[in-house]
């Protein structure tokens, strides 16, 4: 096996599909996972098998990948642009879309230029800053849910919200307690617009158990995890599906530390901190739950520097092949672009920051 | 053209690689350019052409891809490994290499495996703390020189050291008194061990005007450079050859924000520091030079957020595209694995994480 590669416990995605599928129907949710952190057509015949129907991805690129591999009912959840108009009329031609839209000029201009019916959420602003009207900006929405309405193409679906300031929670009582009056806002929003809400980080989905007044949740990182999501409790580490596996190259006895091959082009430079502030870029599965677990401590383009505790480095040699769960496992993956099973098949994805010809 | 994309602008990489040409020429210094950066073998052309004969690379495997495109005589500046002996003697049937080591045994168990003799430098850890032999433990060095004399296939070259904490200096000044010291050592182990001194991260080369006791430099970055580099003082932002080019997708004059088709998958997730501590992970190139540069303040996997000044977030509408410094163009070149003429020629190039059979 080409060394470093990233290998996929199947199982273990299966497992984790299947405990979000249970909750979906518990609550009677409609489950549209987010496929941007596999992005593999393989992996997401694993969905299938589990009776999902509908997903969402994060480029109009992504939409046409997984439309050419069969799937039929995708959600793009980034705000839409009148440029991409071409493709969606293209994907419509196969598949049924869900956009997302902030903006009533952008609405009627794509409006102009669609061929046939395109479904849309407005999407929300929950507090992350990041994209959408402020939930409360009733004047806005109220503008925009009416041009949707005198749109000949366009037609309003609800609302589409990503918490994605839960991933600065540290605990599932935090992430609880950023959600609750969030909920209680979608609710407000609902019953004033009508229409649904769709709803879908990985550690709210993870972590809560109920899910008042939502219709739909989206989420993609669970299929996989990562530290990071156990770092803020959305999983065990038992439960995280893909892991690195790098050759140690170097050994530094004094410092405690090895160098392997795993860079930044490998593992991505996200990171969460440590107690001591100080970055973490993967950590190794072999001691991960002890009390001084071996971490990478910095990535250069093709380098790892892997902080052992003593106890840890005298079991290492030069030579060996380390496993580390990755920090991020969707930005790992993007990098990595294919998955090696544990019977050694390789499952081949998209790559979103690959060329990729629509056109 | 597909947004969001990477533009390059080969007139300037041809005045940057004619600039370090001349640095190299009048200091008598060996140029031995580091291709990691561009990793593309039409860039690796304009080098030929300015009469460049040897190249340094990450990884055998990028070793193979400009191997099979005519490159003859190829250094691989990571510490070699003895599972790539397969790899190297497939390599060598073509190609003359030069690999790094730091550990006699690894040498011994290398040299037995390989078919064809390959010249070897020590690498000598110049304080960093990455990779290396510390260049005052003389025993560790004589050691492993003294093996590599007794061995059929290696051939002692001499020392490779790569300063990678230039890029923690913060002025031209801040380098120079980096390096000076790290001369001198250089120097003491030329005197005493014999053989050629490697040298060459894109700060020092760029900023030194000397390079005493140095025989060969190996820089990368100063093909492309970046903001980061203009950051430590290496280069002027004109001389910067390659810009991301992302759709603006909302406005949010409210927080002096807008949105952009533009994230982790194509930046990557490398920063600097502005002086309120804050991360940057792009700059918007209109105003780059005024008292309140824009830029990115955050990336997620897709969206990318940039911060304005509010006599810019004027001037940007809805549909823009606008044009952005990378902060480290290797990771982004890595991620968007083509870059895009002035004239619309599209450029391919290799892609360390991506799949690549070897084998």
């Amino acid at each position: 096996m080409r060394l470093p590669y990233l290998s996929i416990d199947t199982e273990k995605v299966e497992a984790n599909i299947k405990k979000m599928v249970s909750k979906a129907v518990q609550n009677s949710l409609d489950f549209r996972p987010h496929f941007k952190t596999h992005q593999s057509k393989q992996i997401g015949q694993l969905y299938k098998e589990q009776g999902v129907k509908g997903i969402t991805v994060s480029s109009v690129y992504m939409a046409d990948y997984f439309s050419s591999h069969g799937w039929k009912d995708i959600t793009i959840a980034f705000p839409a642009s009148v440029s991409f108009a071409p493709l969606y009329n293209k994907l419509l031609q196969n598949c049924s879309l869900t956009l997302l839209l902030t903006d009533s000029e952008v609405a009627k201009k794509l409006d102009s230029k669609l061929n046939s019916p395109v479904s849309v959420y407005i999407e929300i602003d929950p507090g992350y800053g990041r994209s959408g009207l402020a939930f409360d900006d009733f004047d806005a929405i109220k503008e925009l849910k009416s041009t949707l309405e005198s749109c000949k193409n366009l037609t309003f679906e609800g609302f589409y919200t990503h918490c994605g300031h839960t991933y600065k929670c540290r605990s599932k009582d935090a992430v609880k307690s950023l959600i609750e009056p969030i909920f209680a806002s979608l609710g407000n929003l609902k019953q004033t617009f009508g229409g649904k809400i769709c709803f879908g980080d990985t550690p709210s989905c993870s972590i809560l158990e109920h899910f008042d007044g939502i219709d739909q949740i989206s989420p993609g990182n669970f299929a996989f995890y990562d530290w990071m999501q156990y770092h803020i409790g959305s999983c065990n580490p038992e439960e995280i599906a893909v892991t690195m596996h790098c050759e140690v190259v170097a050994k530094y006895e004094q410092r405690n530390e090895v160098l392997i091959h795993g860079g930044a082009v490998h593992f991505s430079k996200d990171f969460i901190l440590n107690n001591d502030n100080e970055p973490i870029y993967g950590v190794l599965v072999d001691d991960c739950q002890s009390n001084s677990p071996s971490y990478i401590k910095s990535l250069s383009q093709e380098h790892g520097i892997v902080s052992c505790s003593k106890s840890t480095i005298e079991l290492i040699s030069v030579g060996d092949v380390l496993e580390f769960y990755p920090i991020h496992s969707c930005l790992t993956a993007n990098l990595m672009r294919e998955y090696v099973t544990k019977t050694g098949e390789v499952i081949s994805q998209f790559g979103s920051g690959a060329p990729y010809q629509l056109y």
